[in-house]
């Protein structure tokens, strides 16, 4: 594979400090992740209640997964450079005083040096929670499980995801976006029911397209629940296009666990393969 | 002990047919369990549901565990008499349709003979979860578990908890009320750390008086973070007065996971027994 090596953003160093941050959220009330104006979003929230408390005009995070609007994380991870002169102490404990309670800053250090939230990331794991009783859904856990009307069986799903393990162009399970790769690296696919009786995907790969989880997912249960073989979503995922009859799930049954990094001394190497990959060229390059 | 017999409630025959449900819900939006005018209560919601689908101008259900406002349920058992005309087929599935997902059926069938909801059950088991990290609690769990500010030893008080267990008067735990018994017998009281990281408290007894659960939590709690040595709720036990430092953990933490009851044969025999030494003499008797 050809690297094209890329310019590094300042990471630290220049008068700044690298903050590296856990977070986990309820979802429900947010329209995703990414700052949008006129929406209440993740992102919105952490960046006020850190302006709050720093009292600074302006932060910026970047975050290991976007999470769309509805999906929730409880390992999500993201970086924030701050001034050096910025008081640190108490920080996690001082936003989480004005933070609402759906979002939660669970850990807050300086980062290891080369650390870059989204691009030193090893990979993503995600858990989508499918609820198959009769009744429904557990009313404690309704906000991240989605209901199933069909019973679904659990071992057909694992079988089938896995002939879509390991490299392929993922582009019949991403949303069309210009430019960029769809070629993924699948790690996990495990299906299982689980000890509250839940139907459980366990995702992981290097990094996801748009709505991938959600439309992997939603082709493995209509394997699950009888409509499809088991060969169906290899067909799929070899055709290359999306299909219509590939259901994206609901957004609220899923959430992002875990973000795994290299070692400390690998971090800034591992960013700056991941960002010549992902990135497309720009228009002179 | 003298078991006084009283005139047992008619429970089928009679051109009724008395139906046993199991129930699920989430307590935040509700003002408890009981029926209260102006107020959205759990029987109000599960009562209109059943009335809507069978067309009946009334229905009243009695249960086994009348939970408090935000206090929720996973096993919750009640009983409901209706006319043997009634037609019972697909009867929660109908229920679930019209119900809100804050409250789920997760189970209905015509009840054994002799079986009566309340009086029947042989035991009532509640779970309470607190979460000491620093951070709070997981956003999407924080409905369910309260946030302590204090990291809470739960060794400390399952070891505090074993003096309370069996038989004794829990009046030192229970709101004053006029008339009946506040002798209850305490048959599980196990405090742990569970899988999430929440400290866990599993109470189980033949019945609680009212806020019982949570003034046990609230003794606990002081003995787990430290404010108290472990001897202190046997202490408070022993006094038999309601003490003003035991405070009453919060009812967001409380679940109704279980309710217990004899095998079929022993139902009427039990409900006997126990409404005879639950239900106080009427002034006449």
């Amino acid at each position: 594979m050809v690297v094209r090596l890329r310019p590094v953003e300042p990471e630290a160093g220049g008068g700044f400090v690298r903050l590296r941050l856990h977070l986990a959220y309820d979802g429900t009330p947010f329209a995703g992740w990414a700052r949008q104006p006129g929406q209440r979003t993740v992102q919105g929230d952490v960046e006020d209640a850190l302006m709050r408390v720093t009292r600074l005009p302006a932060v910026r995070l970047t975050v290991a997964g976007r999470t769309d609007a509805g999906v929730h994380a409880s390992g999500q991870v993201a970086h924030v450079d701050l001034p050096e002169e910025t008081p640190l102490g108490g920080l996690a404990r001082r936003m989480n005083g004005v933070l609402d309670r759906a979002v939660r800053i669970t850990g807050l250090a300086p980062a290891a040096p080369g650390f870059d939230a989204r691009f030193s990331a090893l990979s993503r794991r995600y858990v989508y929670r499918i609820g198959d009783a009769p009744y429904g859904v557990d009313p404690l856990r309704r906000h991240d499980t989605i209901s199933w009307p069909r019973p679904v069986d659990a071992e057909r799903m694992r079988y089938a995801a896995i002939s879509l393990l390991g490299e392929h162009d993922f582009a019949a399970f991403c949303k069309r976006r210009e430019g960029g790769t769809t070629v993924r690296t699948l790690l996990r696919l495990d299906v299982a029911r689980v000890s509250d009786g839940v139907v459980a995907a366990d995702v992981e790969a290097d990094a996801f397209c748009h709505s991938m989880v959600r439309a992997l997912v939603g082709a493995l249960l209509a394997v699950g629940d009888g409509r499809r073989g088991p060969e169906w979503p290899a067909l799929v995922l070899g055709r290359g296009l999306r299909d219509p009859a590939v259901t994206v799930a609901p957004a609220h049954g899923l959430t992002l666990v875990e973000v795994r990094y290299p070692p400390d001394p690998d971090l800034a190497a591992r960013a700056a393969v991941t960002r010549a990959v992902r990135v497309p060229p720009s228009p002179s390059g």
